[in-house]
């Protein structure tokens, strides 16, 4: 049933001579399935939106329940409690005297009693990814997300039924469009359902999770489809890191011209107000096909206050990459309940990083660095350990490792790499029982070129729960640290990276005299091979045709071919690039590479 | 192009009046990449039933690739080698005398000119997972899957286009139709297509992992669909362990009446050739929709050998789950190119368990048992151990540890946790220290109940390679090993596992006197509580509906949510269940219960 004549029951607000509504974004920081922080987390902001005199908020996807949500789609309980949040949301609104505000708020949805597949092996999905349209104390449509993503980070057909309808809420006699995320990517479904008729907004949720250089994408694709569908378009992502994604924000109004609106700071909770100059519906014009109409009124503001301009100033890209970083690794701690880490500090530029981004995540309260010195480390390691942690002003321990070393080494007679290995594995061993007795979470700092080749031990420097650079290559290690003291310097206070630790030759530092280069490629080469093959995804004829030297790459290839059954293992960490080890890269452990009959 | 009318260039060999072909079905052994390999498998078993008068042949899904190939289908690279291996081998075919021979085997194929999704990250999809039918030295027709899995184990939403065309092949004037895997398991799309159609064969080749009782749901579905579609239906599965997958084989014909014809042994290589009585074509019945006739020749074959009846018995539950288990190990021993494993007994049930699985999988020369005895292990326990090699007259050694853990409680000044903890990581160190010296793979020998409850040190006892058991429950792990020892004894054989570790109340002897019991629920509730929650995924109020407790099942659920980070670093290990931890059940780390509201 559709609802229709009464569109002007409540009166937009008028600027101009033109109708307009004062919508809101609520970038909201959700924790998966904490719906009851989560509600009231976003009814917050709905206050905060209300008392500005917004008339609609958006909210993100899935903001109830947190995004991804992984296989709990496929629990019953967790998607009766997705529904009823929404529910209990609505209700809420109400009995905080929000009756007359319209919020477009995600959450899961499901078992619909009309959807026709059961529960079998074959056919688990009965969940949909839904946006519910509250008002009035209640849910006055829901509309269910076309294009479900699975590629990449994501398995959306994994855990949702694809939704079928379209949805256009008519708020104050403005048609205002709803889709979800990735229906606003694509050009077929809804978007291209909607492109023509006369809708006044678009009102986008997403759960976009941030990459380097994403901010350079959303912006024109949300300009492009503004311009191109003449129309408003409001898009609200989440805030947060959720175990190897984060979530920035970079929540934005782009107008019918193109012209930039407003635009959330990103990696923090923000609200936008901001009043959008609209069409009124044309009711001549036929709905398009599968499209439902909902008719609410707009709630009436005799005297809006008036609103600052929102639009954040954009952040360079290393800023962006440190905030990340720094975002993710505060999120696992804090929505893990974690006091404070732990990490071991080598002098080298891994775990400089490491301790810095933890500092900044967490403050020097909750941060423990650790020497671990053996007879192999060098004055410059133990000095540039203990530098940083007196320029960071973290707690340091030193726990010599020789008198836990040698008792391996000689029952069992170890020599060559197991002897180099074992002094890692002891150095995890102390960390994980510093960790068992005072309950830090231990970092572990291995970045993405180690990762990558690994050029790691496993259960020893691989130790830990998190793992803060694990997306970060070896030359942006080198570049954010460089960055992160040149801000201290700018804002005079002491640079936390010791100078020495970025300038000296990477070392392991397991037999005499060791170096990183002894046996791997300049990280310079090395890491421009990498990207081509792990985020571009080029196999070795077409890096060899990028200009590098063929045996080279062959090696490189095998290395981290070789290298899968440790990434297995690893732990968890905040993804930057497009392309991170982990969800985004599946590749089996067992395989062999030989082309048809060796050719 | 359709050719017809030269149906009878080949003769049917005819059998009590009725039309027949000679089929075989090649179950081979791939390995992921191994296109070389696994094209020679193929050519083998090719020519074995060619000199056995065979006319078809039809090979398992993905057989020239091996399956799962996950990410890999994603490199032009591999797909090119996909594509090209299936023209070398109808090539090879007809270069070994076999040009008369109509094979229809699996691969990857792509990107196809004529595929309009360009590669972008929201559209990585390019290939087809499809089966060639090869005859005269060539590729006469191509099927590209339509069902693509992607739930539990299966991710072919992310790595394949859909295919949208059905094939029918009319050998010698008999119409075969040729389906793929999850094709065979849905009602819709060629099973509906060609049911009515007068097919003669229906042609499937399959990767279907192995879980407990699959084989009691694969044998009625074939079944199902030879009497509904009044055919004879030819099943080939491929064999072997990819990861943490086992195909177990399980090949079978079942004629149209219901009846089984022939069925391959599990978990073993091997050629069903069998006579099918079938329908000729009915040129008189129109094509059903979207559906390309393709018509080949049979080779005439004037003397046709007899053939013996091939139905295997079907194993019994504890033979198959034990077999899976030998081969799962084996596999990814083999395949990795290991030539020993080294493990630690303790003198418990798990550890026992999983020796005797290796030298089932490798032999007593492959394997290597190392007790690493503490101040808080018993004299039965050294026993154990040492009873337990020389059962199975493998490699022994003996690494007390107790020179090993003091020096970290002296150094650290450990207790409780961190003390018990320790001694599982000293552990730890010293077999990855003996992987180093000699090479070996290191086994881990956690069951799959500790996995779930977080019952282990993690970096301690979860360290290796290869999990065996990880599958396995507690409960299971004890029947398997009775059932072990009576097949020894029933064989007049040396029991392989101590009777003692198996009748002993299970401990981890980390401190005095300790026993799993006073951790953990018994294990027959704590097992049953396991299955509803994991393999049943049923959630917390339905469980407490089963009869058991609330609290303990409250406490089993968080022990299993908080125990989700130790399982994302564990080994890989062979899947028995119809959900194994892993890419079974992916779910956040970073997660909380709590339904709305708190209510």
């Amino acid at each position: 049933m559709v609802p229709s004549g009464h569109a002007q029951l409540g009166h937009p607000i008028r600027l101009l001579g033109m109708p307009s509504l004062r919508v809101a974004l609520a970038q909201t920081h959700p924790v998966v399935g904490d719906f009851q922080a989560n509600t009231a987390g976003l009814l917050a902001a709905c206050r905060n939106a209300y008392d500005q005199g917004a008339q609609v908020v958006v909210a993100g996807e899935l903001a109830l329940s947190g995004y991804p949500i992984e296989d709990l789609a496929l629990r019953d309980t967790f998607l009766a409690a997705g529904t009823r949040s929404a529910q209990m949301f609505a209700q809420k609104l109400a009995e905080t005297g929000m009756a007359d505000l319209v919020v477009v708020v995600g959450h899961p949805s499901g078992p619909h009693p009309t959807l026709t597949t059961p529960f079998t092996p074959t056919h688990p999905q009965r969940a949909k990814n839904v946006v519910s349209v509250c008002h009035g104390g209640d849910i006055v449509a829901t509309y269910a997300k076309h294009h479900l993503p699975n590629y990449g980070v994501f398995d959306e057909f994994r855990t949702f039924v694809p939704g079928t309808d379209n949805l256009i809420v008519r708020i104050g006699g403005v048609d205002c469009g709803v889709i979800i995320c990735e229906d606003l990517w694509r050009d077929d479904g809804p978007i291209q359902t909607l492109t023509g008729y006369p809708i006044g907004l678009l009102l986008v949720p997403n759960a976009s999770p941030f990459e380097r250089d994403k901010d350079e994408v959303r912006l024109p694709l949300v300009t492009r489809r503004a311009t191109s569908m003449k129309t408003t378009v409001c898009y609200t992502n989440i805030v947060g890191g959720q175990d190897d994604l984060v979530f920035d924000g970079d929540s934005m109004v782009v107008g019918p011209g193109g012209e930039l609106l407003a635009r959330s700071p990103q990696f923090i909770d923000h609200l936008i107000v901001v009043d959008c100059d609209v069409l009124s519906a044309d009711e001549a014009t036929p709905l398009p096909p599968n499209t439902r109409l909902v008719d609410v009124p707009a709630r009436s503001i005799t005297d809006p206050p008036a609103l600052p301009p929102t639009i954040a100033p954009a952040l360079d890209d290393n800023d962006q990459l440190w905030q990340a970083l720094v975002l993710g690794l505060r999120d696992y701690v804090e929505k893990n309940g974690f006091r404070s880490v732990i990490l071991g500090l080598s002098g080298g530029i891994d775990s400089a990083v490491c301790a810095a981004l933890a500092v900044d995540a967490l403050g020097q309260d909750r941060v423990v660095g650790v020497s671990m010195p053996s007879v192999h480390s060098s004055d410059h390691s133990r000095n540039d350990a203990a530098n940083l942690a007196e320029r960071l002003g973290i707690t340091y321990r030193v726990e010599p490792i020789a008198d836990l070393v040698s008792p391996f080494d000689q029952q069992l007679g170890l020599t060559d790499l197991a002897a180099e290995n074992v002094q890692a594995r002891v150095r995890g061993v102390i960390l994980m029982s510093l960790s068992n007795t005072d309950g830090h979470l231990v970092l572990t700092t291995g970045n993405k070129t180690e990762l990558a080749v690994g050029y790691s031990t496993i259960y020893g420097d691989s130790v830990g729960g998190y793992a803060p650079i694990k997306d970060v290559p070896k030359m942006l290690v080198w570049e954010l640290a460089r960055w992160r003291n040149q801000v201290a310097e700018k804002r005079g206070v002491t640079a936390p990276i010791p100078p020495n630790s970025i300038d000296k030759p990477p070392s392991a530092e397991l037999r005499p005299g060791q170096l990183d280069q002894d046996s791997l490629p300049d990280y310079a080469v090395l890491d421009a091979i990498l990207d081509l093959f792990i985020v571009k995804g080029l196999d070795v004829p077409d890096i060899v045709q990028e200009g590098f030297d063929e045996e080279t790459v062959k090696t490189v290839v095998t290395l981290v071919d070789r290298a899968e059954w440790k990434r297995r293992q690893g732990a968890i960490g905040p993804r930057i690039s497009s392309v991170a080890f982990g969800r985004d890269r599946r590749l089996p452990v067992t395989a062999r590479r030989t082309p048809p009959e060796g050719g």
